[in-house]
Parts: C-alpha cells; sequence; structure tokens
C-alpha cells in the first residue's frame, strides 16, 4: 500500500505530538518535511524523528510535490491562510483548532475545500478519546434511547498565565472550544442556544484582563436536549476531564482517568489516585487516533471524522457564549452565525 | 429526661415516615395525638405505631395541652395555618415544605415563629443524607477552600401523572425545590440569580399541562460562586441524587446508594446495582436524623438546623426559575423577593 | 395472624441486638421475658424494649406457658443445654453459634430437635448479609456456572483480648469460624479437606497463648470446587469482610460498606470512606433479616433458613483448621467427624 | 550517549514485543541483528522494525562484534545455553523466563554471569506493571507496616490446548511462576513454604494429561508474612489480575484495568468494562519499562532490576508446589534446593 508523505507545519508542542504519533504509530505514512518560523525548533523536531528535510518557510511544504498532506501546527492566525495554499496546491490538510477566529475565513477556508476537493479535518482530538468516545457511542447507537441531556466537565489543573488568558481569545475560544465540539459531537446535532455564566475566582488578574476563569454554559440543541458545561481553569486534583449522556434509557457516563487502580486502605482513610495531572498523559492515545483516521481517509477516500463544520460551529457558540456572558442573557446561534459576514 | 409529646396533622405517607421515625429511633420522644381529614388514614396510623389518640380536625391537636410540637404533613395549601395557629397556642413546629406557595403567608408564618419564640423547622431533610450532609460539611469546613462551583443532579425514577404535575405547581416548586435548598445548603450562603432552561422531552402531557419535566437551572451565588442544577421527571435507571462541590482546594462528589456492592463480572461485562429506585429507601435515614435533630432542639434549646429562611429561599427560587423559563431571561432573586408582597 | 412470643437467654450484646430486632422490626413478634445470671443485664434490656418479664434463671423462660420460641444467646458452654431443656419443653429455639465446642453436644442438641420436632436455627447472621447474599444467590442460580473457587476475607479492625483470645477457643472457632459456615453456603455443599497456615503477627501474646491472629485456610468442597479464607484480627483500616465466587461463566464479588460514597479529590489524592468499622455497625442488617426469617419459619412453617447441619459443620472445620496447624498437613473432615465420638 | 546495540534471539512473540519496545520506545538503544531458526520469521520480523541483519543461527549474534547484549526469545530449553554462550562472548543478557525448567542449569547461568561479570536480567515482567508495582512500592517504603498477608488473584481467559498444557511444564512452572515472582517481590523476601491445592475443572484433557487447570497454593515467607494465589486457565470475564498486600498498617489492592471508565446505566443495571482481555494489552507498558531498565542498567551501570535469584526461586517455588500437590503435604523449599543437584 502507499505511504502517505506529510509535512509538518509547526513545530511546537502539537507539531511534535502528531510527528510522534506517526513515527511511532501510523506505519502507514511519514513525514518528510517540516518548518516553523523557529529554525532551531524546526532542525530539533526534525532530528528527534528522524525527518529529512526542514525549513523556516511553510511554502516548502506547500511546493513539495512529493508531500501528500499537510498538517497546520502553527498559530491560530494563520491556520486558515495556510490551508487554503495547501488545498490549492493539491495538498489535503490536517488544521489544528480553531481554524480561525473569524467566521469570514473558516467559511473561506470551507470554500476553498470544497472547490479543491481536497480532506480537510479539523483537530479535535478529544473526539478519539476512549472515555468520550464510547459515550458517544452508546448514543448514538441508541443504547440510551433518545438523548435529552449532555453534561460536560473540563477543569484544566493550572490556570494560564494572564498574559496567555488575555491573548488567547478567552476561556469560551481557547479552552471550552473542545467542550463545545464534544457537546455537538454527544447530541448527535448543533447547537441553537447558548446561555453563559462566567466569574474570575481563580486569578483575579485574568479577570482584570476582560476574562473568566470559571464558567458554567447551558445549551440548547436542534433536537431539543439541553445541555450544560462547566469549566474551570484550576483544579487542584489534577486535569478533569469528564462527559455524562442521559436519554429515555439510561445514562452514560465516564470517569477520569488515574495512573493505577490501587486502592491504599489505612486509618486515615480510603486513597486512590488522582486524575492523570497533564492534557498530553490524558489524551495521547486520542492525538494517535485522530491521525490515523485521517491518513487512512486520504489513503482509502472516505469522509474524514472531524469536518470543517465542526470548525465552525465550535467557533460559533464560543462567540455566542461570549456575547451571553457580555450582554447577561441567552444568545441563540442565529444571531452569530448571521451577525459576521 | 423529658420526652416530647408529639402530635401529627395528616397520616398519609409523609406523616407515617415520621410516626415510624419517632416510635421506633427516637426514644426521647412520642407520638400521643394523630388526626387527619380521613379518618381511616388516622385511625390506620394510630394502631400502626400505637398512638393512644387520633381524630379528624387538627385543632385537637392544637388544643391538646400535652402536646408539645406539632408535625405539619397535611397538604401543602394548609401548612402555613394550621403551623401559625399550633405555634400561637404554644406549639413548637416541624412543617413540611413547601411551607406555602406565596411568600406572604410564609412570611408570616416566620412572623409568628418570631413573636411566639416557638421553634419553627422546615422539613428538607436531604440535608441530613450522609452522601450530601458529607460534601456540605466538607465545604463548611474549609477543606474544598473556597467554594467555586456547586452541581447538583436529581432525577426521579417515574414521571407523576399529568394531573399531579399539573396541579403540584410544577417541576421548579415540586421537585427541583428541594434542589435549591440542597444548593444553598452547600454553598453556604444565598443565591442572587437564576436562569432556568426547561423542555418536555418525557411526556407531551406535562409539556401541554403547561409545565416541564427536564430542566437546567444555572445559579449564582452571594459568595460569587456558581452553580448548576438539572432534572428529570424519568430516569430509567433509577432515582439519581448526586452532589458535587468544586473549591479552590478540592472537590467532593457523592455516587448514588445501590443495595449492594456486588459486581458481576461474565462475558457480557461487569455488572453492578443500580442506584436505591424509591426515594424512601434512598432518604430514610435523612427523615430519621432531621426529626431527631428537631426533637434535639425543642428539648436542649438551640437553634432548628432548618429554618424558616430556607422555607423561603428555596420558594423563592423556584418561583424564579419558572419566571426565567417563561420570560427567557436570567432573573435576579431580588425581583421575586420585591415582587410579591 | 398470630403474634410469637419470644424468651431470650443472655442479656448481653447479642441479647440486645435480637430484642431490638424484634421490637422495632418484626411486629410478628414480641419478647415476653428475658433472663441473665446478672439480674442487672436482664432488668436494663426488659426496660430498654419495654419486656414484661424478667429474672436470672433461664428455667422461668423454659415453664413460662405463653412462650412459644426462645432465643439462646447466653455463653457457648451452656447453648447446647438450654436448647435442648426449651425444645424439651416444646419451645422451638434460635440458638447462638456455636452451639458447642463438642460434637457430641451438638449432635445431641440435633437428636432432641428431630425427637421433639421443634424448630432449631443457628445465629450464623452473615448469611442474610445484603452483599453475601447476593453472591450467594448468583451462585446458587447458575449465573456464574460451575462454582470453582470461593474466597473469603474476614479481619477485624482491633485484636480481642490476649485473655479473650485464649479463652474463645481461638482465632479458627471464635472468628474464622464464620467464614467456614460462608463458604459452605457459597460453594452449596460441604468441605472435605482443611489446610490451615497460621501465624501470631498482630500481637505477640496471642501467640504465648497458644493462638494464632492471622491465617490462611485453603478448603476442598465436596463439589470439587477448591476455597481460601484468610483473616486477621487486627486490619488498621477498619472491619474487612469480603468474599468471592469464581464459577466457569464468571465472578460475583462483594466490596465493603462504607458510611458515604463521598469522595474527595484535593492535591493530596483522592479520598474515600473506610469500611464500616464495627459489626454491628456492618452486620445490624443482618441479625434483623435472620430473626425475620425465623420467626416466619416458625409462624408459617417450613424449613428454618440455617439448620443444625451447619451448626456441626462448621466447628467440624474449625476443628479440623486447629488439628492442620497443630500437625502441619491437610485434613481430611472425616478425620474430624469420625474423630470424636 | 552511546547506543545500544542489540541482539535478538527467537522472533516469536515475545521477540516481536521486545523488539517494538526498543524501536518505538527506548531511543537509547536500537536492535541490529535478530535470528529464529524459522528463518521467514526472523526476515519477517527484521523488515518490520527495520533491523539491517537477520538469520537463523543465534551464533551469529553471539559473534557479531558489535551487538552489545542479547535477548534470549527462544523456546525455554535453550535459554540457558545461549545466554552463557552470550555471555561468554562479553555480551550483556536479557533472558526470557523461565531460565531453564532445572536447577543446574539455572545455576550454571548464575555462574557464568558471575565469572564474566556480565549484566543477566530475568524477564518478569509484571513486576514493572503500574499496578502491581505501585502495591510493592507502597510495602516497601513501609507505608503498610509489617507486611502480614500477600493475595494474588491470575486467571487467563481462556485455556491453552492441552498438548500445550501438557508440554509446557504444567500450571506452575507455565503460569503460576509469574505469581511465585510477584509474591517475593511485593513481600519483599523468599518463600520457606508451599501447600499446593489442585484441580482440572476448566478441561478435563488438562487433567488427563497430568496438569491442573484450577490451583490455590499457599505460601509461607522468610519474614513471617503469609500469602496465597489463586489460579485458573478459564475466566470468562477476561484477563483477572490483582494482588493485595495487607499489613500491619493497612492495605493496598489493585483493580484490573479496563478499556474505558465509562459506566452505562439503565433499567437492567449498571455495566462497567471487563478487565483487558489479552496479556499483551494488559502488559505491554510493562514490558517496554523491563526493557528500558535494562538498557540503562547495561549503559549507565547499576544492578539490573531482576536478577538471576529470582529467575532461580521461582523455579524453585514451582516445583515445590508441583511436589506438594502431589504428596498431598506442605512442601519446604529446602527440600527442593538441596534436593536437586
Amino acid at each position: 500500500m502507499k505511504t502517505l508523505n506529510v509535512g509538518i507545519v509547526g513545530a511546537g508542542r502539537i507539531g511534535n505530538v502528531h510527528a510522534q504519533s506517526i513515527t511511532y504509530h501510523i506505519p502507514q505514512a511519514r513525514v518528510v518535511r517540516v518548518t516553523d518560523v523557529n529554525a532551531q525548533a524546526a532542525q530539533a523536531l526534525a532530528a528527534r524523528y528522524g525527518i529529512p528535510a526542514w525549513g523556516t518557510d511553510y511554502m516548502e511544504i506547500v511546493r513539495d510535490p512529493q508531500v501528500d498532506a499537510v498538517l497546520v501546527c502553527s498559530p491560530t492566525p494563520t491556520h486558515a491562510q495556510i490551508a487554503i495554499e495547501a488545498m490549492r496546491a493539491g495538498k489535503h490538510v490536517f488544521c489544528e483548532k480553531p481554524v480561525d477566529l473569524t467566521l469570514a475565513k473558516i467559511r473561506e477556508t470551507a470554500r476553498v475545500a470544497q472547490e479543491t476537493g481536497m480532506k480537510l479535518q479539523v483537530g479535535f482530538n478529544r473526539r478519539f478519546d476512549h472515555n468520550h468516545g464510547r459515550v458517544q457511542r452508546l448514543a448514538a447507537e441508541g443504547a440510551l434511547g433518545a438523548v435529552e441531556l449532555v453534561k460536560i466537565t473540563s477543569r484544566d489543573p493550572e490556570p494560564p498565565s494572564p498574559e496567555y488568558a488575555a491573548s488567547s481569545g478567552g476561556l469560551f475560544l481557547d479552552m471550552m472550544i473542545h467542550d463545545f465540539d464534544m457537546a455537538m459531537f454527544l447530541a448527535g446535532c448543533d447547537v441553537t442556544e447558548v446561555y453563559a455564566l462566567g466569574a474570575s475566582l481563580v486569578d483575579p488578574r485574568i479577570g482584570q484582563a476582560g476574562d473568566v476563569d470559571t464558567a458554567i454554559v447551558t445549551l440548547t440543541f436542534e433536537n431539543g436536549a439541553l445541555g450544560v458545561i462547566d469549566n474551570s481553569r484550576r483544579a487542584a486534583y489534577g486535569y478533569d476531564q469528564r462527559v455524562e449522556v442521559f436519554g429515555s434509557l439510561g445514562m452514560a457516563a465516564g470517569e477520569n482517568d488515574g495512573d493505577t487502580t490501587v486502592r491504599v486502605f489505612t486509618a486515615q482513610g480510603v486513597a486512590s489516585d488522582k486524575p492523570k495531572y497533564f492534557f498530553l498523559e490524558r489524551y495521547m492515545d486520542s492525538f494517535v487516533e485522530e491521525m490515523r483516521q485521517f491518513v487512512r481517509a486520504v489513503l482509502e477516500g472516505g469522509e474524514v471524522p472531524v469536518g470543517i463544520h465542526a470548525g465552525l460551529m465550535s467557533v460559533v457558540l464560543a462567540k455566542a457564549a461570549k456575547q451571553s456572558l457580555d450582554e447577561r442573557r441567552p444568545v441563540r446561534v442565529s444571531e452569530v452565525l448571521e451577525g459576521e459576514a
């Protein structure tokens, strides 16, 4: 079978994750070129995974005739442009989320994908998590009956620096965007209305920078189900990642993963493992699996598992949540979809 | 030590529960008289627990000089009137919730309690549940740090008849009222704002009767914490009762109770017990404990554990939630408090 | 329906337990007389549960024509004699375990039961535990296939005084006797061979008194299944009571009971409840249930749930285990059965 | 840092496991040559992991001057000979277990290791399991106090063919050998006496071939602690691997690993994941970790984590168990150690 030749734009943390997945876990693909505006980062990644070519200009990848697919792992503001140029050059694209912070750019990217016929997958890796994926399959197969409630808890172990929090687009676009996508994935349909409650309880400097660090957002789904997401930027006990779907026939709920199943019984009580602390530890398998499915979709044909619609709607919900928080009222998704050109 | 002589008004299900608690578990008290407009019910309860006197008019209890305390277990519309007459006659009162569906009556009841100096406890039994109580104590003791998020899941095993649902005051006053009280109990303070999302997903006749059977309500607490409650009138797997408090130092969360701890491992999977199905099975111990603490407060002096403020605020939140659902906007608690005379 | 009139011989801890069960939980029975060689104890028990008559001579119960059934809760050496006299006087008997420390006395008790036709139940309350009972039913119903392995863990929270340990007959007769009965209950048949490993690891004075405080005993069952019991006189974390049955189709295993289902997540780890510490706390429901079934068997006819065969075989296994430990070899149950007259 | 050049003798399942560990997870080592008497197997393994040289004669590895260390993954009867020749040729050795079925050969292997000063590690991978390793560390650090009881449950998902069972040396040498090593690892010392109970309950043909498929073995440790292992060749629910250490200060116990943490609540009950079914799935991480530590011990110096003493004692216990079963009596380890030259 043909091997897929992949180029990686961006040699930061997520670029390294994908390089590792392909090198060690996906024999059907290989990384042939990596670029980063930081030459040292590109060179280091190339050395680490035995990648034959590296550079500082992503156009080296776009123009490389042996490259079949491009992984866009650069900073968010460059995603759409690189994805568009790659598709126009006949490359399939795997694009990290968010695709862009403006709906216009995301829509343009979608248009180019349609015009060129190139595959375009968005990097919502959590859909490929063993726990969340199991819950979704149970819901999709009807084992839970008609879906009525979707609940997601997502809490980071430590808050980002106030500077990062300010520049990242805020909690809804930077952190809860994963949960918006997960909510629609679990419910099996889009969201029609959003109401957001938020506060700065973790670090006052986050509040001073105009953002929140704690939030509860309720959702109304197209199919009539209701949903709720809670986020905190800091959970003292680690990375808290749980989902629950409740339907007419029952409920599926996932607990966190720990390092071991060991319980220690002493006079002081019974102690067990905290949730895995770091997102790479918790979600590494899901990063491998999303890449495996991207490679398969390109090599064997068929739909990518996470298309540009998910890329668009997750940003729309984040914007609706921000507007709801600002205006202290529920916001219809259509307001955002129609409000931005 | 003196024994407390108790009279019970109302020989329905909850009257029987309290008679059983006192007879079998609280040696410091005894039931000396029971009344019910249904003579047969009063007589049956008296026979079941060896109570010496029964009748059909609650004034027999109010006027009985040997009665020290009255348990008001009659239908909701009669609660306030009976409580007031009992207190004016010098009896301490344990009153089932809701105290009344109007704020005016609840306030009047509070006034009479203050004027007469009688004890007045409201029957929010879930505060005395082993699981919820443990979570609350951990929060109150500071083991979780500053409280930031409160989450409550409360789902009934089976929906009521549409007739009952219509006449009961609706989901917020009939069912979620427990969770409103629990939320304030767990957070350690009152709520300032409510937003309600609701739908009729379980039984369309409930929707036709103008009520919802599925709801998510978000809460803003006085101390800045955020909260969320989800309710469903029907959980296929039983009575789902869970609370979670998340704070700056950690989280406490309770699971449901099952009948056994047994797990069965077969080729088909691993099976364990469903949550206890019936509220009396799940909460019987809490009914005993609330009564034990009422008896102790009367005999030994000291505050009752659940006062009239809780009785008022739970009804206020239910009304705020209903208004929020009707007007599709967050409602401030002060609107309700100031809106009703 | 007729009410069963019960007399209790022995007003110690277990006599109080049964008096409480009957008074508060079994309306079909009432305690009409209690005796204890310690007059104060008898009087106190009578006062506590409103029992009309008390005394110091058990013959007052045996001769009381209104007594239908006698609960033998006196010290072990008196069990058989009292049971025999009661049955000869036409009373049904519930006898605490062990029935006697000699096989001869147990056999005589069995003979009298057969001759007189009186009901005779032995007090192996753990068979009525919610967890253990569930496991047994699964095994008996065939849900686990053919039973192949039976495992029992039974550890006390604190060791007895060395004096008690010495006088009680030793760990096998005093403590593991419950587990021997449980093993046969779970396997659904008798044991044919026993091998015992023991040590004094908890308290050297127990070893000096000739007993062990830690033991592992293996069992061969009549149906070919294998079993193992482990005992310790001291578990730092509380009263550890677990059973497991493994068969050709699967396994059923029970965990300990805790006070709550709450887990506390902090930077230090995840903490949950220890097993219930005290045997009355852990097994109170089973004491009620064994008495309820005894009362039912007497009033309605039918077999008692735990007959004298269980009383005999549990003592036989304890003796076989002691002999195995002393002689450092597996001991066949038939050696004990045939060895003692 | 220097890279360790490794040769692999034996291209079967376990040879592939180690090749995969080194290729994908241990950058400090690389496989430079593989041999197998089956040329096709050697070639396939070489191709799969990009190994430059392959052949059918293990002496090609022994004589290869660039090879630093040899992994002995061939059939058991050849282990000792290959290990000895490799060490004599100046290679460090990682040897799969059992090292040999005779004590003489194991002792000779140990002698050669001592004479040549080469590292010699034995492949007891389960010591590196996350759950078992955690329990062992807690015991070794004293968190459980003095160790008093060690319990191991180890059950395979499916029985081997009767032919394999007969030729493999039997359950004690083929299967329980892992548990014997684990028991000494957890207790922190050797075993002095063994008693074995066994039966053929799973497949009568295993019994006809002179072996057992179900066994319980008790152990006495040098430090006075007691232990018990139970094995079955077939657990309907998957691969059951649990250990428990009980000490004067408490207990540590590991549960099985499942694929997810998801629970499904329906009217039928609560369902969760079965234990992982296949040993590679369950223990893959431990295979990587044992190899990582072997590579580190060779490159950086220091003791290998599992030395030849473990290789010897595990076989001794297996032989003692077999003898105990045959002679129906406890067998002292010294009998075996002194009995075989």
